[in-house]
């Protein structure tokens, strides 16, 4: 497998969104870390736990066919000495729908290891509105 | 404002829950950092950030008058020196309902300070079953 060593959280989060567009799962599992403690959640989705879980959701994905487009929005960093999190909008774009999907939030973060930094979680839910709107409006009760 | 300096991530979760479920808005900004990049996202809601907003979210969010019950499942952490990121699965049960919500996966993110371990991110989101489940059915496309 492909064993890229990313220098900076932000070359991780480049090759991950960059796997994802392309459907390359050896290149998307190098950006992980091999952990048992990684866990992913797509939106919608269960917590995924582990290389192989996570492995496994990424190919039947990816095994979908559909190809997507990412513009990354408002992101928003928290830097710790070996972990940092990044909080995204993501606007996808699904080849052949006109429209731009419902954006997702992604928290996604990053641990350094002695091969660079890996992705350690991935937690993507649905966004109800479009990153213009953040903040501009009370959010209802929500809980 | 109450200010209780947390030793651990775990005293700082617990505390986070105790003020949810007390709607207790002085103990709940206690347990967060106060900082423009601490960021919160409630399930289905959009992202929240900085002390001002997450703030008067939670404070509307208690001024519903709704008294929850949070039962946590499958708690695991991934451990930096200054960040801890625990993810878990919330139960939730409301006054006057007589089963149980939809259960709500967490990431919680803590950071260590100079006035004890505080929150920075909680990124909750609705989860399509309950932790019994997890990871023993593959999950479908989900993006």
């Amino acid at each position: 497998m492909k064993r890229t060593l990313f220098t900076t959280p932000q070359d991780a989060e480049t090759a991950f969104y960059d796997a994802f567009e392309k459907s390359d799962l050896d290149a998307m599992m190098g950006v992980w870390a091999d952990d048992d403690d990684i866990v992913c959640v797509h939106p919608g989705g269960p917590r995924l736990t582990g290389t192989e879980q996570v492995r496994e959701a990424w190919r039947q994905i990816f095994a979908g066919g559909q190809t997507l487009r990412f513009r990354l929005r408002h992101q928003q960093s928290i830097n710790g000495m070996t972990i940092v999190v990044h909080t995204v909008y993501e606007q996808i774009t699904a080849a052949g729908e006109a429209r731009a999907r419902q954006p997702v939030i992604a928290t996604n973060v990053y641990m350094r290891t002695e091969n660079g930094w890996r992705m350690v979680v991935h937690h993507a839910s649905p966004a109800p509105a479009t990153p213009e709107t953040e903040g501009k409006r009370a959010p209802k009760t929500l809980h």
